[in-house]
């Protein structure tokens, strides 16, 4: 039995399962601050004979291994969880093999081994809710350099029509400072949910999301794009993106048809927690042979 | 011994050289017509022992082994070489292990084995000239995905002070169609070579390329930037990069020291024809490994 917690900045899902994926227990725990969130996340494992953890988290995180703050959530904007060692703070309380990335990556793991993008050695996998981020898996492993990439944060070209400022307070109007839930949000008065029927938004999210894809494919050449999160509920932003892309790119390089190349998670709301729970199994297996 | 070739949209390098990236014997064809090119390309390689030929190369390229035009120049404007059968023709002449990718994966490849990226497992090579391309490693190996990627053509927001429409005939003003030499040469009415002097000029060349690398270093988080190419020999445009890109990050996420992470290629103009001696030294190996 494999332990698996995805930690988002607002709930934590922990999760039991399988090695083929199956999720068997599984509870939330609200975000708060560590010392309350982290005991209900080891009450819960303690229950389970389980052989390794896999953690998706929320971030930025320290995912460097040479790095003396590996394991560490870094300069979150959630001041509580700022350098909270969470590798750490769970290997104090199990001692077991853990597996660590980022919320996206761990996503982007669940689709390429069970998901959408099964049987691929490559593809993207992108959140658009509360913020921007995503996960990329090239040629078979989790993408990660000097640090985890932050593809939320890249630049895009105003729509003529767009005269809000934007919401991130590091490059107020980047992707994520115009196309996230809260944008969308401040931008139209509205919560996104309750904008279903007003086309202009989402054509407008659309808009950027394309540029945003459009940098994507020419720098990573994914072979399969996922686009999830609360914002793309909206199945008419999918839509706004087929339009615009192909505009953009101009009939330059080689796409699959798109529908079948830009598309939702095939896991829904599991893939993050699916792809935490292949992480513990990547690291119950790495320890296996460090062992030998 | 092995062979290398670079092939440039207006010249071939051709190469032998030893498996330590010592180059012996090198010769420059001209890019004319495969009919004309190719002959001269064959008659140098015919006077040497190789065991196996990497060949970087112009493009776009197909570098998909599954693809039945894998090994091919496919949409280039150089009518002459669409369609040109790289591979093929020069399995034709020799029955040799090929390696095959484009002439920046190829750089790049040079840089990570013995250049500026030596023992790290990720880097970018950027090239300013004629046109903007890139090729990185990621985990060690050459970046492809669904094709090889098109790094140059990525969008950017227009300088408030520039007027140029841009000269890409795909996507007019991204990348390559603000910030290539001959866009250089177009909006300034010089060639870029004759415009030293004038700061403005690798202000603004510096202003795009920030951009660009904000969006590389978020998507690829690459653990170093060669920037290589004629227009890179304007040493003026580094410190413009180095003064805007702090400024488009912002402090988001933590980099290396800017003058250590971004940089000249070590290997100066051979980075290209190196990283092809390489990869013959790759395809070499491989081609041992399916004889055991």
């Amino acid at each position: 039995m494999l332990g698996a917690i995805e930690a988002g900045g607002t709930k934590f899902v922990c999760a039991v399962g399988d090695e083929k994926g199956n999720l068997m227990e599984r509870i939330q725990i609200s975000t708060t601050v560590p010392e309350e969130t982290m005991p209900k996340v080891e009450s819960f494992f303690k229950k389970y004979p389980i052989k390794a953890i896999g953690i998706g988290s929320f971030g930025p995180i320290d995912v460097n291994k040479e790095s003396p703050k590996y394991g560490y959530i870094t300069s979150t904007p959630k001041t509580a969880w700022r350098d909270f060692p969470f590798v750490q703070s769970m290997k104090a309380a199990f001692d077991l093999p853990i597996g660590f990335t980022t919320d996206v990556n761990a996503a982007a793991l669940g689709e390429a081994t069970f998901g959408a993008a099964k049987g691929l050695d490559s593809c993207i996998y992108i959140t658009v809710g509360t913020g921007i981020g995503a996960g990329a898996i090239v040629q078979g492993k989790l993408l990660q350099g000097v640090s985890h990439p932050e593809m939320g944060h890249i630049l895009v070209r105003k729509h003529p029509n767009d005269p809000y400022k934007g919401k991130c307070p590091y490059h107020s109007d980047c992707l994520e400072g115009l196309a996230s839930g809260p944008a969308i949000e401040e931008r139209w008065g509205e919560k996104a949910e309750n904008l279903a029927a007003r086309e202009v938004v989402w054509d407008m999210e659309g808009y950027y999301l394309a540029q945003a894809l459009m940098q994507y494919i020419l720098i990573l050449s994914p072979k399969k794009i996922i686009l999830g999160g609360g914002v793309m509920k909206q199945k008419q932003v999918f839509f706004s993106i087929y339009h615009y892309l192909p505009k953009l790119l101009n009939s330059y390089g080689s796409l699959p048809e798109i529908s079948d190349y830009i598309v939702s998670p095939r896991l829904g709301d599991d893939a993050g927690i699916t792809g935490a729970l292949i992480l513990a199994r990547q690291a119950h297996q790495e320890s296996l042979k460090k062992g030998i």
